[in-house]
Order: C-alpha cells, then structure tokens, then sequence
C-alpha cells in the first residue's frame, strides 16, 4: 500500500520537504510517495492544490500526510479543508514562542528563503566563482585566499564538496588533484610544491578503491584509469600522505555531499560567511 | 537584548537549522544569535554542548532556544537537561505519525541525509560535471543531453543557478551567455544558432541594470562591462529576445539561488533526478 505525503509551502518548500523527509525516513517499512508543492502563495493555487489532493485521497484509498509551512491565514484555512493528516509545524510552534519570546511573529510570506543583504549575494557568488577559478589545481596563485584546500585523487569528490562550500556556506574552497605528477622518482607520493605553504588549509579526501574504480569506469570505461589496480595504488599514496603529513581526511564513500562539507566544517572550525537559506 | 538559539542534531543539522531558521525569521524585532551544532552523536559530546549551553544561558541572562532533531533516546535525554525553551520536532510529530501510519518508526540515527543509493551518487556527480562542462558557452555540442539551458547577460546568476540545479535536483543544466557576439549587423541580438535547435529548453534570466553593474563592478570596476549604459543596454536586449521568442524568463534581482532554481522547476515542471537530501 502507497501513502502520499504533500509537502507545501508558500516560498521553496525547502524547510518543508526537509523536516517532512526527516520524519517520514523514520518510517522505513511504509511505502511513501512524496511530493513537494512550493510557492502555493495565492487562494487560487491553494484550491487548486486542495482538488489535487482529494484525487489522490481517492486513489490510494488512504489520506495523504501533509506537512506545510505555509504562514498566510486565509491560503491555510484553504488546504486545512484538504483530507490529509497534517502536520502542522507553523501552529504548533509559533504560538509557544512567541510566549517564549513575549512577542508577535510576522506571519509574513516566505521570509525565509529571500534573498538576504547585498553582502550575502556578493559572497555566494564570489565563492562559486573562486571553487571553479580554482578547481582541479586551476590557478594556484590564489590558494593564499582559500579558505580551505581539498585534496585527493581524481573523482573522489573534490568539486562538488567545494562547490557545495561554496553555495550553502559562502566558504571558499579551492581543490587540488593529487596524481602520479605528484610523485618522486622511486614513485612515492609527496605534497605538492604549491600545496606546501598552505598546508595548514589542506584537508584530504579519500575513498573505497572500489568504488573509485566505479566511478571511474563510469567515465573512461576498461582504462589504466578506471582499473582496479591503478585506484588501489592512489588511493593508498594518497592516505598514507595524509598520515605522514598530518592532513585531517575523511572517507566520502559511505557520506553524502552535505554530510562530507558539515563534517569538514565541524571539524576544523572553519567559519561560514552565510547561512543556507 | 540577544537570545541565543541553538540547531541541534545528530547528523547534518541541515533539517534542524531550516526549520529553526524558517520559525525565526518569523520574529524580525527579535535580536536571535544562531548558531548549528550538528554530528552530537554520542554522550560525551551531547554533555560537552549541555555545558556550553548552560555557560550560554548565564551569558545571556535568558534560556537559549533549543530546537533538535536527536533520534537517539539517551542523547535526548542529556540535552534535555539543558536550560533551555525545547522545540522538540521529533516527540512532537512521530507519535501522531505512527498512529496515522499504525506502525512504529526507527528512531534511527542520522538516516535522511545519509548517501543514498549509488545511483543516487552517480546521477549528482554526473549532473556537477555536466553543469560545469557545458558552463559559460563551452562545448555546446552536450546540449542535446541538457535537461535545460540557462541564457542571460553575464554576472545574471547563470552559472550558481546551473550548480545549484545539479546538485540539489540531479537537473543537467547547461549555461549559454548572451553578448555582443550574438547581434546581428544593425546590433540586435537575435537567438544564437547554437541555441536554436534546442530552443523548447530554453530558460531566461534577467536581472535589474543597477545591480548587474554593481555586480559587474567587483569585478571589473569602472569598465565598459560594468558601466550603467552597457548593462542597461544589455539587459533589454536580452528581454527583449525572450518576449519575442517566446522564452519564459525570470527576473533574478530580488531572488535566491534556491528561489530562482525552486521557481524554474515549478514554471517548467521540470523532473528531478532526486531529491534534496
């Protein structure tokens, strides 16, 4: 049996589908079927979204789950007609705080996801630019104003943590590949030259072989590249030169791009120049 | 007066800070120092924070705000015993939801933003590439594969709007700058041939002239490119190029990265490759 859960919301639907997503992957055994319906901010979509809603009561023969963070009274009194079970996360925690805070909230529409200041705007996009100006060892003269510097072997998932850092955090991440151009003539990988000033901005990335080879074989398939051999050799150059050199590292096998750049962040203190929105 | 609010989870903290964020935003007069305390995953830390929350309160002069997302019992309960106004997202919504479910939940630790599956994995780190080959112009020969193409005048958001579509959705955006380089003899910009074949994936974006010269301005400053004259010049021409060839656009200067993505994919209906995590 299928359940259908709406996440609604009169902005993104980020917090919504976040917090909703949460909650429902508690119930691993229950087959849900989620949707995410943003910037229902007029009395209009609001209906529309309401007929939506019944069809799909009909058709799984149970009423959907619908957890919303919509703020409008009027656009919420709409979608409570709606047969659903609902979560209801802005009345059931407003009210509390505003005792706590002993003020009225604003009840404005979609606050949270606007733009923010000018600064802000400057600061994402300068950041995304500097993750691409220096990814993949590109322009090594700016690595004196990273914030931080990953390193790793090829496809180990430098260019999306940094581009990641970039956009959610306003954090600016160069990334450097470490390859066999990086080793000494009795083939040991060493840091480096450009890297070795900065050393204290390096954090390392590391990897299942295997699954590297995957990755791998999903752009150059049968090549020296992509074999298994050649992806157990870097992988294992690469942590030992961690080791040797004190380099803090994770093993992105088993996480996330989020989870990777939350860590990395936790453990090395490095500060936000925003928030995610 | 400051009040302080703490985000904590066992995983991410991405869930509890977008959620505590969103009811927040809905105190302006409030002065509310935020901070995420995400990875508590064991007693000692939990313990550790507790302290540092209590050191907070006394600060303070007030209890911090508390809003979690632990799913660990033991871990709850440590935080628990800190001096602070609780929101307690978990105990408040999963009874009910196992009732309306009539099954139990997990309360396993840290499950929504764990890696996913392996497709799951390979679809972002294809659409991350993606988005950075076909950025700016470049190989233009990979459009076909696009699943939309942004165009606009440059410094409009383009290139954090096709990243942010990669690795939030899986979306394979490609990017096509407008410029002179596209105007016929009389100095109208007329659709780029490249661009023609594909024009049904075609997506705008505009942006207000004053704020494209001021963005231009960091980084060229008192140039031709980041002069008030160009931009405007610029910018109408580009909209006027979408209105007359019918592509739907969307004005960036007031928006987000995500309001801007979210909006696209509702105007467009888009399919995601997955979802948020």
């Amino acid at each position: 049996m299928t359940r259908t859960a709406f996440f609604i919301s009169d902005g993104t639907g980020i917090t919504a589908e976040s917090l909703g997503r949460s909650l429902l992957a508690q119930f691993e055994n229950v087959d849900i079927n989620m949707q995410t319906k943003p910037y229902i901010d007029t009395l209009e979509k609001a209906q529309a979204l309401v007929e939506v809603i019944e069809a799909t009561a009909n058709r799984d023969g149970e009423r959907p789950i619908i957890i919303d963070t919509i703020v409008d009274q009027e656009i919420r009194d709409v979608i409570r007609e709606a047969s659903g079970f609902k979560v209801d996360i802005f009345s059931t925690f407003l009210k509390p705080l505003e005792q706590e805070l002993n003020t009225h909230s604003s009840y404005s529409v979609g606050r949270t996801h606007s733009i923010g200041s000018d600064d802000v705007y400057m600061d994402r996009i300068h950041s995304v630019h500097f993750a691409l100006d220096n990814d993949d060892g590109a322009r090594t003269h700016q690595y004196n104003k990273a914030d931080i510097i990953l390193v790793g072997v090829s496809r180990c998932g430098k260019t999306p943590t940094s581009l990641y850092l970039a956009l959610q955090f306003g954090i600016r991440a160069a990334n450097y590949p470490l390859t066999e151009d990086d080793q000494d003539e009795d083939g040991v990988l060493k840091l480096p030259k450009v890297l070795a000033p900065h050393q204290h901005k390096l954090f390392g990335l590391t990897i299942d072989a295997r699954r590297l080879a995957a990755i791998r074989h999903e752009r150059r398939p049968n090549s020296r590249y992509s074999s298994m051999d050649q992806c157990l050799q870097e992988v294992e150059q690469a942590e030992s030169l961690y080791r040797s050199m004190h380099i803090p590292y994770i093993d992105t096998t088993r996480f996330s791009v989020e989870e990777i750049s939350t860590r990395m962040i936790a453990e090395t203190g490095l500060a936000r120049r925003f928030s995610p929105r």
